[in-house]
C-alpha cells in the first residue's frame, strides 16, 4: 500500500466506481446457495457489495477496527447540549480504560479501537493514560470556533482534518484491517451534524434537528435557532465539501470523512455509525460521490434527521434499534451482521453440494 | 430441574408472570451507565427483560442452542409450495452435515443445533447420518393429513407435539442452555402458519398469506383458496390452542409451541425466528397468554403476514433484514444482538466508575 502523503485532489481522483463484474459474480453464487432465491434478503446485498468492494468472492472481514474521532465544539457556549463540554475529554479516558459503550461493542465483534484526538480542549497525554497505540493525538486546535458567529475552522484546518482521518485509516488498512467502523465523541456535535445535514440534503431544520444527548423543548428550539443563524452567517456552498466542513463542521467530522475517503480509495469497506458519522459521509459524498458505494450504514439513529441523511446517500441501515449513543456503537454492532452475511455467502452449501432438489426454474 | 413428565395443564398452570421487581432493578442500573439516558434504545429493553426472566442482574446468555423442528404437510398435494416435498427430508441431512443457513448462523453466534424429526415423511436414521445428539427422532406421523380436507392431526397428536417440544427444550435447559432459539423445516408450513395466523389474529387472508418459498401469482391465489377452505371445513376455535393446532397446524409448529411454553415454565428466554416460529408462538399464546413475556422476536420476516402476528403478540422484532428462510436463521442472528445487549448492561461502566460528569438532573 502506497502510504506517501496524498493531496485531497489526488485522493478524490483515485476513487474508482464499484466493480460491477465482481458484483455480478457474487450474485451468481448467491443464486446457487441451498435456499429459496435470495431468502436471506439484505444479507445477500451486504455480502455481494463486500465482494465488489474487495474484488473477490472470498472477502475477509477480520481483523476489524473502529476509529473514534473526538473533537470539541465552540458552539457549546450557546447552550446546545444537555451535557457539559468537559465530558468530551473525560470520555476519551473512558474509551482508553475500556468502560464505554463502544469498548463493549468492539469487544463483542472483536474489533480494535483507535481513539483520535482531532481537537478536544484538554491536553490528552497518551503516556499518562497508558494508552499504547489506542490513542492518537492529532489536535488541530483546542475545539472549533463557534459556528453561529462565523466559520468553525479555516479551510486549511478542514483539509487537514480530512487528510488526518485519511491517514489514520490508511495506516490501519496497511496493517491489515479489513473492515473499518467510524465513531465520534464531541459534546455539541449533533448541532454541527444537523447543520451539515440540512445544507447537504436540503431538508428543513424541523426535520433535521433532534434532542442530541437529551435537550428539553426549550433547548431544542435554541439549537434550531443556533443552526439557522450558523447557516445564515456562513452561507456554506452545498457543492463544496471543504467549504461546508470549514464553516459548520467539526474536526472529528472531518476525520470521519477522511476515513470514508480512505475506504473508497483503498477499496476497503467502511461502516458508519449514526448521526455524526453520517454527517462525515455527507461531506465525503460531496467531495467524491462514488465514495458512498464503499460505505455501509450500521444503523438508523433515534436522532430524527438521520433517516433523511441516509436516504440522501441511498444507504439502507443494517440495524434499527432506537440507538443514539454515537461513539461508533451502531456501526460496531452491525459488523457482526456483516460478518454473518459473509459467512452465509462463503460457508453455506449450494444445492448441488448439499444434494437437495431445487425448484424447477 | 424437575424433569418428570408434565401434563399440558400442569405446564400452563406453572407459568408465572414476568418478575416486575427484577425488571425495575435492571432499569435502575441502566440509568447509571455512562451515556445519555437509555441511549442504546431497544438494547436496554432486551437486557432488562432478560434480567426479569432470569431474576438476576447478571443473566447468562451462553451456552445457546437452536432447535430446528421438522415436519411434513399433507396440504402440499394441493400445490401450495414452490418446492417438492422431499426437500424437507433432504434439508434434515443438510442440517446434520452442517451446510445449511442455520448451521452457518448457529456457528456465528456459537449456538448448538438440535434437529427434531417431529413427523417428516422419510425415515431418518440418526446413526446412518452419524448425527450424534444433534438429531432427535420423535416422529408423530409421516406428515400431517391435508388440512384443506379435514383436521391436520388428532387432538392427541397435537398435545403430543407440544409436550415433545416442551421436553426437548426442558432437556436442553437442564443441560445448561441459557438462551433457546426456535427454527423450522417443512415444505408447506407457511400455509399452515398463515391459517393459524388468520385464525388467531383475525387478519384477513390477503394480509396474512404470502409467497412462502417463492410462489407465483397463480400459486398465491391457490394457497389463499386452500387456506380459506381449511378454515371453513375445520372451523378451529380461536380460544383453544389445541383445537387450532390439531385442525390447521403442523407437528413442527406444535413442537415450537412446546419449546416456548418450556421457556416460560422454566424462566429461560426463547428467541423465535420468523413466520412459522411465530405461528408456534401464537398457539403457545392462546394456551398461556403470559408465555409471550419470555419471548423475543428475532426478526421481521419478508412474509407479509408476519408483522401482524408480531403485533398481535406485542413483540417488536430485533432485526428487519428482509429475511424469509426460516430454519431458525433470524432468531440465531438476533442472539448476537441479545448478547451485545447483556454485555452493555453488565460490562459498561457507570458515570461514577468512569469519573465522567453526569448531566444535571
Amino acid at each position: 500500500m502506497d502510504l506517501f502523503r496524498k493531496t485531497l485532489n489526488q485522493i478524490i481522483d483515485g476513487i474508482e466506481h464499484l466493480d460491477a463484474g465482481w458484483h455480478e459474480k457474487a450474485r451468481q453464487r448467491t443464486g446457487r446457495l441451498v435456499m429459496p432465491s435470495r431468502a436471506l434478503g439484505r444479507l445477500h446485498d451486504i455480502s455481494e457489495r463486500l465482494c465488489a468492494i474487495r474484488q473477490t468472492t472470498h472477502p475477509a472481514i477480520t481483523p476489524k477496527a473502529v476509529v473514534v474521532m473526538a473533537g470539541d465544539h465552540g458552539v457549546v457556549s450557546d447552550g446546545v447540549s444537555a451535557y457539559p463540554q468537559e465530558v468530551t475529554g473525560e470520555m476519551i479516558k473512558t474509551f482508553i480504560n475500556g468502560g464505554a459503550g463502544i469498548n463493549v461493542m468492539a469487544r463483542h465483534v472483536a474489533a480494535e479501537i483507535r481513539v483520535v484526538d482531532m481537537g478536544v480542549i484538554p491536553e490528552i497525554d497518551p503516556q499518562q493514560l497508558d494508552a499504547g497505540d489506542r490513542l492518537i493525538v492529532h489536535k488541530i486546535a483546542k475545539g472549533t470556533a463557534n459556528l453561529s458567529r462565523g466559520p468553525a475552522m479555516t479551510r486549511v484546518d478542514a483539509e487537514t482534518a480530512i487528510l488526518t482521518g485519511f491517514e489514520v485509516a490508511a495506516d490501519l488498512f496497511d496493517k491489515g484491517i479489513q473492515l473499518l467502523g467510524t465513531g465520534d465523541m464531541g459534546i455539541g456535535n449533533t448541532t454541527s451534524s444537523a447543520a451539515i445535514g440540512a445544507v447537504v440534503t436540503g431538508c428543513n431544520l424541523k426535520e433535521m434537528v433532534g434532542r442530541g444527548t437529551g435537550l428539553d423543548d426549550e433547548g431544542l428550539q435554541r439549537k434550531i435557532d443556533v443552526i439557522q443563524r450558523a447557516i445564515a452567517i456562513n452561507r456554506p456552498d452545498p457543492t463544496d465539501g471543504l467549504d461546508i466542513l470549514s464553516k459548520i463542521g467539526g474536526f472529528e467530522i472531518g476525520g470521519i470523512a477522511g476515513c470514508i475517503l480512505a475506504g473508497a480509495f483503498y477499496k476497503r469497506p467502511v461502516v458508519i455509525d449514526g448521526f455524526i458519522s453520517t454527517a462525515g459521509a455527507l461531506i465525503a459524498g460531496v467531495l467524491s460521490p462514488q465514495s458512498t458505494a464503499y460505505l455501509f450504514a450500521g444503523h438508523c439513529s433515534e436522532e430524527p434527521g438521520h433517516r433523511y441523511m441516509l436516504e440522501h446517500l441511498e444507504l439502507t441501515p443494517i440495524l434499527d434499534l432506537g440507538m443514539r449513543l454515537g461513539e461508533g456503537t451502531g456501526g460496531a454492532l452491525a459488523m457482526g451482521i456483516m460478518e454473518a452475511a459473509i459467512k452465509i455467502f462463503t460457508e453455506m452449501q449450494t444445492f448441488e453440494e448439499a444434494g437437495v432438489t431445487d425448484k424447477e426454474k
